[in-house]
């Protein structure tokens, strides 16, 4: 049985807030006492307010900007607007590189925490350390899809949770090796967590119970890994762009 | 609080075989009684078994050629394997047309189901029917994704249960509309069920509880909502494919 609830009492959080105050207090006042195991689901939101990320911008757009590394695909629909898919400096392919302009301040907008799984991983920490239990730490952000429509979270930050579980080596029914084989239950256990915190009603963190098979040390591979590497992308370009790039070439190879 | 848990009790499902009451039944022996508002996430595997849908295909490669409508991309590794991400008949990007060759007869395959929305349509219809009580089906594909490693579940047809979450319109506390505004909860309560359902282990059913909200008529659009259009994607071919396809028309183009 996998429980998940959000976790009451956890007021707007604000830039130099203790998050590993604000999140213990939250989980020593809860009805549920934490418990070995137990994998918190931190919107990344929260953790991007505590640390700061902050930065003035009347404009979402131009915060983007700056936050690309790469432009993976963009597209202006006949209204005007420009979609743009970008890849971020933690290689997160996404439709606005994490930027957030909803729930901050007028005049600002807030970027993804510096380094989401050394977040992870110190929440964690602290936690263990203050609670006495081994507890899990995921940090999630909503992000769309490339053939389909709408959002879900995924996991950008992982501390002491099995991003991966690896079933590679295990075989089926009649003895063959299962050919999908590498869930990733990270971005998983973020989904169902979304389920329960809502976008708008202030429920940032969640509590997933009944996967402790997947909480280990704190020094396990983070969300960074769940990336996929340039050399194994097929869409490190949008389709547009990449005809556009062959084009030009083809052209010039005259 | 969400609950998940994987119904036990159900076997080996063969062709033939009438899921409406394979499923019922196991609900019925269930110790937690099927209750209004419940969605039963069931795994896309035992629906094509019960419909018949195996293929005999020594080569499973062939068995994806057969049941691709587009390719988008493909690669060969240096070991010579190649990989192709593949449009099926029901609009889903994948690596694999939805051809699985686990848990399968020696010497056959499986498709998916023939129109998985209607196959989750009469199995909510027939369990509505004999419970007496509103469920939801949900009917899950393992997919891989565009950018990130690994796979998680994903909805593939739907019956009677709201594949988005719409909060357009909705505002942030400072009243400003949400930008990120369309949970696709189809597929978040089918990444959720794939915690406890296990890839090898034989439980191809979960319950997830307290989300009754979500659970609706059975004219709701299906899965077949959730995939994008071909006019809104933007990842219809892969980068070299693309650049090919350019280059090509570069040259011509003298």
């Amino acid at each position: 049985m996998l429980q998940v609830w959000a976790l009451e009492g956890i007021g707007e959080v604000r830039s130099g807030d203790d998050l590993r105050a604000i999140v213990g207090d939250a989980l020593a006042s809860s009805h549920e006492a934490v418990a070995d195991g137990d994998i918190l689901v931190v919107t990344s939101k929260i953790v991007s307010k505590a640390e700061g990320r902050f930065v003035i911008a009347d404009d979402r757009e131009e915060a983007i900007t700056r936050e690309t590394v790469r432009v993976v695909a963009s597209r202006t629909s006949p209204s005007g607007h420009t979609t743009r898919i970008v890849e971020n400096r933690l290689g997160i392919v996404s439709a606005a590189a994490g930027v957030d302009a909803s729930n901050t301040p007028e005049g600002t907008v807030l970027l993804l925490p510096d380094d989401p799984d050394a977040s992870a991983r110190a929440l964690a920490a602290a936690l263990r350390e203050r609670f006495g239990v081994r507890v899990g730490v995921l940090i999630s952000d909503t992000l769309g899809r490339a053939w389909r429509d709408g959002q879900t979270d995924h996991a950008i930050g992982a501390g002491g949770v099995h991003v991966f579980e690896d079933l590679r080596g295990q075989v089926d029914a009649q003895g063959r090796p299962l050919v999908v084989t590498l869930p990733c239950v990270a971005d998983e256990l973020c989904a169902a967590a979304d389920l329960v915190k809502g976008k708008a009603t202030g429920l940032p963190v969640a509590v997933v119970r009944g996967r402790a098979d997947l909480v280990g040390e704190l020094d396990l591979p983070g969300a960074r890994s769940i990336v996929r590497t340039v050399e194994r992308d097929m869409f490190r370009l949008g389709a547009d762009e990449a005809y556009a790039e062959g084009y030009a070439a083809g052209l010039a190879a005259r």
